[in-house]
């Protein structure tokens, strides 16, 4: 039996070439920018709405090749959702995975236009399709769920309900609507671009798939939560309790934290739940849902 | 003979019909977010991109229906940057269009979000198509040139390019250089996509329409350049001036007055020129040329 390390180092490292082969040169003008983008993009990190696509479609049986674009489109967007939120106006930030921002690193300017430049290249990368295997259609679609995962009724507008949030008492309910958007829309997204992928019309294994997406994409909201109480600066990237710090709601601070661990292990089971009608072929996803609660960063 | 206010009015009308259209209700939550997104978008303009769409596909023979979505599109690509332009770490503008800006308006938080919603509203306004009569070929090149257009290499490229020109002597080379890129860039999209539509593939045609988007895209920036000079802020809904006064590199700066004026001029004519084969199906499309070096506003 493999562990998930084994599994999850080859799609990882396959992101990070599809990632630095779908950014501009460092070295071709503007160069700033595109050091910027490079920058932000390449950063270290888990990859997890990448590795998503890479899994879901390989339990599918899509060949890694032809998921390279939408793997690099999800990070695309994802980074420049990272650089955006850290500006001041926004979450103020001066660390992202353990290094300076990226307008701590450049400038406030140059991080705005990093982030519009790497929104625009997440659509282009799309529309690479190395293998030649999708259709247009195909193609057309991962378009749209895209763009929709991105904007004001996706992770845009997940942002926007966090920011008003700030200082105001959620209910859960609330709280979670705020999550479904703000982290949860890419990593469905993540998942169904994967399933496109396949071509796979079964609208069960849609509706499983969906379910398993939304179950780990709160269960990722709720550990990182639970690992800005409890995490080390060192170990997670940013300062300990900064979230606590702005009076920003919590699920720990909503159920407590012993509830707050029994929910994210509860949406792990849900989701892992979800998979059980891809048996094996399972397994990789399965993997990354038991990740995403155990992680300790 | 129609005046090309008789021409325009329509497309202009048309287009503000699309944009409101395809922007989410402000009613709908995220109010704030969706309140500023339509405060910007349909903000009093001339909308001479989505014109250009529809009097490109026109000329061809494309009906103005099939148009809508890439009019709107090109317009939420450029609302979306002019506000990003605004914003203090960029250009610091109070006003647009006479009015305050979208962070002025709403706050900074609000108007970065505003901006990346519109970015990802473009592409998803590409994707309906409400005539059902373009291939799904055909939409996906319009997503390529509209992403392309958009980046680093078009015109957040461009805007990063006039950003580390403040204070520089720049050549007449650099100057055009970065207004290519920075407002030529989506003026160009903004004609192909009208080509685009009308499936018209003849090579002579792609090369003349290029040519003429590339002449009235730089037109279009000396005559602002001009207009920063000689327009009356009540006019030009900025300060008089406001771009000399950053130190900024323009045309009557480098080239002085009269020769900025005969720069302009000449590159109506180059434009026109080359819509020569459309005969007097490119009547709009010359009006528009016109228009560019002859508004005071």
């Amino acid at each position: 039996m493999t562990t998930l390390e084994q599994r999850i180092a080859p799609l990882v490292a396959r992101a990070n070439d599809a990632l630095d082969r779908f950014l501009p040169p460092a070295a071709q003008p503007p160069m700033r920018l595109h050091e910027a983008m490079r920058y932000a993009a390449l950063a270290p990190g888990k990859r997890i709405r990448p590795v998503l696509v890479y899994a879901t479609g390989q339990a599918l049986g899509v060949s890694l090749k032809v998921l390279d674009a939408a793997a690099a489109a999800v990070e695309f967007i994802h980074a420049y959702s990272l650089i955006h939120d850290d500006l001041p106006p926004m979450d103020d930030d001066d660390l992202r995975r353990g290094r300076p921002t990226c307008h701590r690193q450049f400038d406030e300017a140059t991080a705005i236009l990093a982030g519009d430049a790497l929104q625009a290249l997440a659509f282009e990368a799309l529309l690479h399709d190395s293998a030649g295997s999708l259709s247009d259609g195909c193609r057309l679609a991962m378009v749209q769920v895209l763009a929709q995962a991105s904007g004001s009724l996706g992770m845009a507008g997940g942002q926007a309900l966090d920011l008003s949030a700030v200082g105001k008492k959620l209910t859960l309910a609330e709280l979670e609507n705020m999550h479904k958007h703000k982290t949860g829309a890419l990593i469905r997204a993540s998942v169904k671009l994967g399933l496109l992928a396949s071509g796979n019309e079964d609208a069960d294994l849609d509706q499983r798939l969906e379910r398993y997406a939304t179950c780990i994409g709160l269960a990722f909201q709720v550990q990182d939560d639970i690992l800005d109480v409890e995490g080390a600066t060192e170990v997670i990237g940013k300062p300990q309790g900064s979230d606590a710090d702005r009076d920003k709601p919590t699920y720990p601070n909503l159920l407590g934290m012993d509830q707050a661990k029994a929910t994210a292990r509860q949406l792990c089971d849900d989701a892992i739940a979800s998979l059980a009608t891809l048996a094996e072929r399972g397994d990789t996803l399965a993997m990354i849902a038991n990740f995403i609660v155990k992680r300790d960063r």
